[in-house]
């Protein structure tokens, strides 16, 4: 930890810097300098994190050296884990494509879909049972029998199921069907729901918030990791920015950011960032030449029928031919 | 609802789109314009509602003509809606400060800050008992002690008592001792938790999200009001921008729009908004001006040793020289 | 300036690293932590600044102790500095409220208006000649006629004028007519013109860029005050977010970040903040209150009749009534 | 244009409203629903455009049609247009690779440079010698003896030269030298530069702004267009959101919507957006993956010498190891 004192920090206001650190059993060291005084505290700087610092009088600034988050660093396993969904692997290495309905809305669409996407040489299947929606009076998904019927057509099609857990009390149920468990953007910080998954010995697909850093995504992770499952995929799909063309807007550098930051594996939701099933393709390929461990991608056999969200689902003919450039993108940069 | 065509769209498309408008039962009104076909759908909206319509081919965009909230709306009780917080009236031309700390640390510091608050003119007490902390390894807050310390002191004061509910699970728990819930910024879309608190009756304080459209902030009351609880107070507490000055950017214009929009007290909270002592007077004063029908902000005796967020804490001598100012301020507008 | 050095930093890197301070005249201090070296480096920051040192090998970042203004700062005038504009002051306790319509139209409306806003106790005229407009096809202003009107009704009223200059070939024809001329949003980082306007003899209004910090804002007054002219005025005029209930998000905290780290008067643009004339009055008042040293607002008589802008202008009936809340507000913060 | 009404207008209201439709020459049409009153306004939109409508009485809003831009527009050219940089061809099916360092700086080091970049595949050079700089203390250049520098080895290595022009002055002079003129960032809506570069008979590679929407990038591009210089190149290079842990957000998207939108070439500038070379090419390969028609990089053989900028430099040899990867994805979706 790094103090930078004001201009015109008194003595008494120095010192009291260094008691305080001291105090904290780190050892102080100032450095006075032709306009600021520093003071650098070495030791466990985890003993100062999250103490209102910058209150203390005289301090302008104070910066931390470490980063704050320990079990998603990079450092941990520097060469990548790669997280086991039903048996496909993702990271380290392995790519998985998952594709799927925005919404499970009844068992024929669903196997149909799957069928499909499996064809064109998806691994997992994707599809929403309980949905976050902005507004009461939308639906709010199928719940239970959803699951039933993604279990039902995962086990039929040999395809691992990736859904939504939306409330921190069906963890347990949802776990029960699927493989993966998704948590949403807008659940990103719901700390309680973090914890709850931690306890569970599934993987968590963990989507970055709307307008959360990439330092939060991965202290999020975090909350999972230090409750003790390993198993934590990170998914970008899109931050809320000033641009109104798309419905979010890809952070695409946050692929390698991610990469270079956490050992964990990272995804790409090309479909909720677009938000336009025209695009999705551009930021699919996009995603793969990043460097991205996966793809989570919306497909359906009547996007104009579907309950939710059907303005950015990509018909299944459009996702085989995707799915060719995908594997020669793939070629290049693995 | 309006539907704007593709230039080139065929009658049989838009033969297609009057089709599914009638099915609706709404009646389409086809308007051929020099270089656009539009068409409008008159009836009930709502039919129409969360159906993916851009995705039906031919379709270039589709405009809703009303607002997707209804009980959270303007229309329902023009002259405002006044919510009482233990007594202590917010709305409809009541104004209410609340103060205090922002996490509960111990019965005599909480003590003394409610003491002080209230010597200054507060109407109403703050402080968290379960706190939303980014990191895993931050200070969570005293749970229940908190809350029962909080009881006590508000009673002793006569203050109503404010205080976050972060997990759904503890709703119940946090109504026993509470009189106004608080739903923090990154929980604004836990929608699970919006339908507990709309089971509750005690009023919700609504924090807007650190992303959220003012549009959403209403949907997301309308949650808690669709579910039977009509006492919500929406919290403009700033949003998350490029400026790195300050930890949000307070939207001081959601102010006047919220109240234009809703119906529903509007409260502003400074100290989040600023992440600096030194800004909340500012702010504060701002927000009067602005119109705002409540503040909340943070204060304690001694902000270096606040266990949380003390960066942004008023000592009680500067709140009470700011509360003289607020109140001339409050002369001015009210 | 501190380095901070990647975790497995070779001595050789910490030497380089040493040996490239020392030969910019400053001295360097090496601190070996547990787990990081950070090397502080005393003496004028400024010969290292705006060198890409984070290129340096082991290097992970680098922070300045320094602000990178220094004639914009705060120290340079701790108690402020008045600006006069054509005889009336802005700044260190002076309040200037300056009204006229977006642009000139006509010397009847112009002189309407400026009546009008004088009654009601303005004290400078607004109004625009030279229009940055998004579309080529847009009307772009009236040019040098409307600059005469400007300065015959100005003249009239007793007002002093203040107007756009947008290209830097016009800097001396506006500064002939003007009492103080206007930097648009759009161009707050056009080097060039700011550094025309440096070299000019009349007081310069510089508006916020849509996207700029406020460090950036800082920066570019101090390319005109470097260049030798020390009458530059602030305005904080709406910034770039995701909402859309507004023009852009008027970022009130930073009325009171610029005047704790600037000498320089502050002003505030409610209308462009908010594009819509029912929340100006409210966005008005909330900048009296955070201390703002003036407010630059759009007036005009038949707003549905104006060639721009007329969305967000007032009614000078509006303007008169919303001017006695200024002044009663004013009185509590000055 | 449609007008939709606020719910009580009054029949006066929207008499007015039907009457100011008719007067500019467009036929009005009015349909009542259920809650609102819909006028819409056959007939050329554009003489509508840039009214304050919204300011009418009684009107809610108004909604465009049509788009703003035409001359960009892809229906102009529905099969692309290439441009030609010095023989080069951009667009419509061909590539353009262009890198070099940030700023020119001395003969020597770009002679080396482009020999190096060009060896490995590149198709133009670039090079700044009028740099806009966010501090008046930085350096600003060599000026024209960069112009220079830049034509004598652009010539002798046989690549096209691209370089900025940051005075609208100094467009002749840049036009003598260069191949293509490139329009920084934070001049995209310097709008008088843009006039001036539609004068000119050399192509124009033009920056979107840090918080420019894609709608404003294209309105900037028309008034190139509309001036007569058909040659324009519209160039990504990231905006500017709440994100850190780069310099820009890079707006993957903003590739294909502009392509989508517009007949002009798309490039895209990892470089700017990352601000570190560590995710340069990961943002490079996204972006040829996502169908840009050209690259922008910057490439020093020694960063951390570099006068400008040295932090996002890619060293010579892994620019040649990136080329390779680009050739590769680009045969995929090409």
């Amino acid at each position: 930890m790094i103090f930078i004192m004001k201009p015109g920090a008194s003595d008494t206001e120095i010192q009291h810097v260094v008691e305080r650190i001291e105090k904290k059993g780190l050892s102080p060291h100032v450095s006075k300098g032709t306009e600021r005084t520093i003071i650098g505290a070495r030791g466990d700087e985890q003993k100062l994190a999250e103490l209102p610092l910058a209150a203390i009088p005289g301090v302008e600034r104070v910066i931390p050296v470490l980063k704050p988050y320990r079990l998603a660093s990079r450092e941990v396993a520097p060469s990548g884990t790669a997280v086991s969904v039903g048996g496909v692997k993702i990271g380290a290495g392995h790519f998985m494509m998952c594709a799927g309905p925005c919404t499970v809305e009844s068992l024929p669409v669903l196997a149909e879909t799957a069928r499909l996407v499996r064809a064109a040489g998806a691994q997992a299947l994707r599809g929403g049972a309980f949905k976050p929606r902005t507004s009461p009076y939308a639906f709010q998904g199928l719940g239970e029998d959803g699951l039933k019927f993604l279990r039902e057509v995962g086990d039929a099609e040999g395809l691992p199921v990736v859904t939504e857990v939306r409330d921190l009390r069906h963890v347990e149920l949802v776990a029960r069907y699927a493989d993966c468990l998704q948590v949403g953007a807008r659940n990103m910080q719901n700390f309680d729901l973090l914890l709850e998954l931690g306890r569970v010995r599934k993987p968590v697909l963990l989507k970055r918030g709307l307008s959360a850093t990439i330092k939060e995504l991965l202290m999020s992770a975090e909350y999972i990791l230090a409750e003790g499952n390993h198993e934590v995929i990170l998914c970008e799909r899109g931050i809320r920015t000033f641009e109104t063309a798309t419905r979010g807007t890809l952070d695409i550098s946050a692929v390698a950011v991610l990469k270079a930051e956490s050992h964990l594996p990272v995804m790409v939701d090309p479909s909720h960032a677009a938000g336009r099933a025209d695009l999705v393709e551009s930021l699919t390929l996009a995603a793969v030449a990043a460097g991205a461990d996966g793809i989570i991608v919306e497909v359906h056999p009547c996007p104009e029928e579907a309950v939710c969200d059907g303005e950015q689902a990509l018909l299944p003919a459009k996702f085989t031919e995707m799915m060719k450039k995908v594997k020669a993108i793939r070629k290049v940069v693995a």
